[in-house]
């Protein structure tokens, strides 16, 4: 049911150098192993370069250096996989929204929900609130009293949106998502804890996405902000007063404490930690399951994994890492002992 | 208010070996400490046998080497485990449906729904959908477009199923799982990122078993798939285009990150991550909190805890981590040195 | 819009040695930079001294070491940062509960739901529940057949409770939260999963307090119990029947596997794994990050993190650490070689 194009119309809106038959009709993207005749596949990596002579696909998008690896049709571009991404968003656009506000839903009088915008049924929207236009929120969401909701933006079924939080335009936000739940804020109060009111707010810039089932905290006090751009995925949970910057994308699993800040343009992968309280500079590359327990002023790649290995052989080598410092110490003795010994003879 | 058995007709259902009075009643398991004289208990681990004759159970589940453990009435087995598991399997059956579609439900008018099948209070359920015979789908689920859910499925109240996605029969999904949410695709475009459309879908196959809030994201291009019988725990990641064989069993916390293949019959403990475009052959066991960072190709265990000690022990020990490679240099020196020592004595 | 009171009032309410005017005018609680004049700020910790100056807040919560700190009204007090958290507390209520049962709301006939207690839209609230006085349960919410819930309990929108649970007066549950979901159970059959029936419930203490997203499973055969005063953050897993003491503290992101016992007043940081069986005694501090993976049964503080590094050095050592038994066995002989060398020359 997709539309069909041109593979001359593609490198017409998209660029790049067409070579073979430019009335070459595609209607889907897909992969290597996967395509048929009428899709257009890619190569992003010379990785999977084995798959391309075997690919039944009528087309390709291809990088500079494969240039001849195919006599097929072929579109030649710097970023093929960039490339692909935009063939890809523009063979399969969201889907349009049907305005209007489902009439199972519980809309407060004191809201304002721009006619363009679709409400889902079982959506309960509290007072104040504010939803811009062509906006798209899904069965059963929770929007609190006096959110605020940019344009364009689609919230998937079932997110919880606490009072006072800011949504920017064009933001997407997947199920399960927890936007401004109290922060995790006690004190210890004689012999039990006291519960620290949590009167910030969560801010989302423009064109953030969140994934499924991410948590986001309100501020204590101040507001946790997520900047413009910035990209999180499933399951990631961000505590209160965390300030993330622009651009920065985030994996799965991944959770950072408290008043933590994080810079521009920053990866970080799934399934790690940053602790709370610390700087985290622009253009950090934090590798998958790796905890950070100190501020870093310095851009790079920084990584804390320990090797896996057959069980056997970890359970030698963990059991002498507990003994790190006896072993170390004793090297010491022994460059000590050698060294006299040097001397003696000398 | 349940029913109670002779213990003669739980082994003429079950197998095993009858010792004692076979009139015994017995209308609930439970553990050896919990137990009652109306209830039967087992003993799986010889970790907890020393509970076994201070027990007021009535009766028990005992391995052939158990078999004089106890004068009581009892049933020796092979797998004491499982023969109680599925006593309780007996005692304790699934709650009947009760057919139809509650009043506050939103069913479109094209989907189809089998009249045998329960569909709770504020569901969601879009067009094109098909329901088997004989499924629950509790309240507040949603059921995005063209998804197709086979017999015998119980889907617990709140999940979030996209469209598209395949769940095969006898499938359970517990409360807040979000299956087929867009996968984390994104491609840097000069200053930002470019959200690349995820198309595939997620076809979980017969007989699995997702716990609650877990998320398994839709293919980028091709589908993610889950094989038959694979059973999941809560809060597992498992990103776009995984694919998990049959009867692996995956416990809570773990991350799967994107186009991981991974065999069948394989365990994979909590709080684990395998990293992306791995391959993980069939039968292996990987401990929790363990990352997996290369393809695995042999079956068998493997682990990477960093071992535990008290704080001050871990400061001085984890300091010369840091050092490790200096360590193994100056090591190597002295070896270079004591070795021309030997040398020149001789 | 909130209300204003005098210095003097809030230290004859909570105490502390009032310096200053008095008459001074609060209205809300924030940090030093984003104070003003009529805000009280609050120092608790050293490492914020050198905001105190240049903050604008009209007064101050300060420590006894901190008197002289400024020339402004302050409240000198032993513990500022408890004693901010009341302040804060008293200037920021709980929002009033508007008591009834929403319309939308479907509710069984045969449960019990106090006057003074609010449930929100499309609530599903099964037979036999009992909802004590003054509870707020948001929009969405899902309460099964039987479940039991005490006074002055606030349950977030989306919280799923499945049958048969037990909810301690003063809880507060935050949205997405799973409670009572079946445990992990599951026994090999020849070449199939067969699952064991979780037939437990889980039990929350009075003034437990749930994160979003947090997921507390039902005990397979005893129950799951979390004990009074427990707090725990967002996507924490509780498996069956773990035993938390009261007034422990978990943070975000944690796993803790079956039938473990954690002591009272514990502390467990972030993103780490406690493995199942274990017990740990009182007053256990767990640093972030750190898997568990033997019972620990005497007090203090206990750590298993891998220092994080920038990535070439971590290459550099993580390659020695898969071979550190055998540096260890090559660091022996050489202690041998030195001792027999100093023996030969004696």
């Amino acid at each position: 049911m997709s539309q069909s194009y041109r593979l001359s119309e593609i490198v017409g809106r998209f660029g790049g150098e067409l070579l073979g038959d430019g009335n070459t009709m595609i209607s889907r993207v897909a992969t290597l192993v996967g395509a048929g005749p009428s899709d257009i596949s890619f190569l992003a990596s010379g990785k999977y370069r084995h798959h391309l002579a075997g690919s039944a696909a009528g087309s390709f998008i291809l990088g500079k250096a494969d240039r001849d690896a195919t006599e097929k049709p072929r579109i030649i571009c710097d970023n093929p996989y960039l490339y692909f991404a935009k063939v890809s968003d523009f063979l399969n656009p969201a889907p349009e929204i049907e305005p209007g506000i489902h009439g199972s839903a519980v809309v407060h009088r004191d809201s304002k929900i721009e006619k363009t915008s679709s409400i889902g049924p079982f959506c309960s929207i509290e007072k104040h609130v504010t939803i811009g236009k062509h906006c798209s929120i899904g069965a059963s969401c929770f929007i609190g009293e006096g959110v605020e909701i940019g344009d364009n933006v689609r919230i998937y079924p079932g997110v919880k949106i606490y009072h006072g939080c800011i949504i920017g335009r064009n933001c997407i936000i997947h199920s399960g998502a927890v936007i401004g739940a109290d922060g995790f804020g006690i004190a210890m109060d004689g012999e039990s804890w006291f519960k620290i009111p949590q009167i910030g707010r969560v801010i989302l810039g423009e064109d953030v996405e969140i994934g499924a089932n991410t948590t986001i905290d309100r501020g204590a006090l101040d507001d946790t902000i997520i900047g413009r751009g910035v990209k999180i995925d499933n399951q990631v949970q961000v505590a209160h007063n965390v300030v993330i910057g622009d651009h920065t994308a985030i994996a799965g699993c991944t959770g950072i404490a408290g008043s933590t800040r994080i810079g521009k343009y920053c990866k970080i992968g799934g399934s790690g930690m940053i602790l709370g309280h610390l700087n985290i500079t622009d253009h950090v590359d934090i590798s998958a399951g790796t905890m950070i327990t100190k501020s870093i002023d310095e851009a790079g790649a920084y990584t804390a994994i320990y090797p896996f290995a057959p069980h056997r052989e970890w359970l030698r080598n963990s059991a002498k890492l507990r003994h790190l410092n006896e072993l170390a110490e004793r090297l010491r003795e022994m460059e000590k002992a050698i060294e006299s010994m040097g001397r003696e003879k000398s």
